[in-house]
């Protein structure tokens, strides 16, 4: 099985740290400065608690949560790490995303979390009780964020970050 | 015609500040600190020269300069922030990477820098003189980082940075 992203959401200062200690991971973006603390870690003495966003180490599975899915916009900041630790996509509050089910009678997921799917590229297909098999592709191309397996039970809702 | 990544490589401090301020795009990393200075934005107080990495804002066409292309190795650190500018990939010195050609009578890329490519997935095809079409698949998963049109002209080189 593939691990997950990891994921941190914006929230409060109180919910990132208790004293000057982190409660859980958690980054602090202060301007033009990011801090990257685990839990336990102390708060930098130049950080000022005013200036700055907190993010906090949040379930990856709970991503959805962060979403309005009325409107397909970030409901908060949020960063995500993808499994192999070296990639990091900032997402912004207001953000418009793509939400793009997968409904059909199978239904086989293409495109992973951190890929980069075109407009010509099938990010999933389905097959009808007929079995003709339809390949679903994005409007605009953009980057998988998260791929939702609950809330459109027993289907899927893709979420894609579009290119500008 | 798509426009590049962003292409920082770990450098010195003088070659980043002339004084305290910088003298092009540069990210300063201080242990789990990291600053993203402009051009001519102060060096912050708190950073501790003789602790700090400095990466240094580079031309993205130069990326293959800082590879070794026998060992297919990181020569330095790097980063890459890929044209979406939500995206960012973090390469260390020593890092291996795939370098794989793509040669032949006409070729064809299908993969774009940022796109994770999966072993299953064509990255690129070629097609001889004889018109039999062969597609390229990498050997591991990974995330495409640079495809050099330079050094093997007039063939390509793919740069994917593998999955552990």
């Amino acid at each position: 099985m593939e691990r997950l992203p990891r994921l941190y959401v914006e929230t409060s200062f109180e919910e990132c740290f208790a004293g000057e200690k982190a409660v859980e991971d958690c980054v602090v973006i202060m301007d033009n400065v990011e801090v990257w603390l685990g839990k336990g870690e102390a708060l930098p003495g130049f950080i000022d608690v005013e200036r700055s966003k907190f993010l906090r180490r949040e379930v990856y599975d709970r991503f959805y949560l962060y979403v309005d899915r009325v409107e397909s916009r970030m409901l908060a900041d949020a960063i995500l790490v993808l499994p192999d630790g070296r990639t990091r996509i900032y997402l912004r509050k207001g953000d418009e995303l793509l939400l793009l089910p997968v409904e059909g009678f199978t239904k086989t997921l293409i495109a992973n979390v951190g890929n980069r799917v075109r407009t010509g590229d099938a990010f999933a297909a389905v097959t009808t009780r007929k079995g003709e098999v339809h390949y679903l592709k994005p409007p605009k191309s953009g980057t998988v964020v998260f791929i939702d397996e609950i809330t459109n039970r027993p289907h899927y809702v893709y979420y894609i970050l579009p290119e500008e």
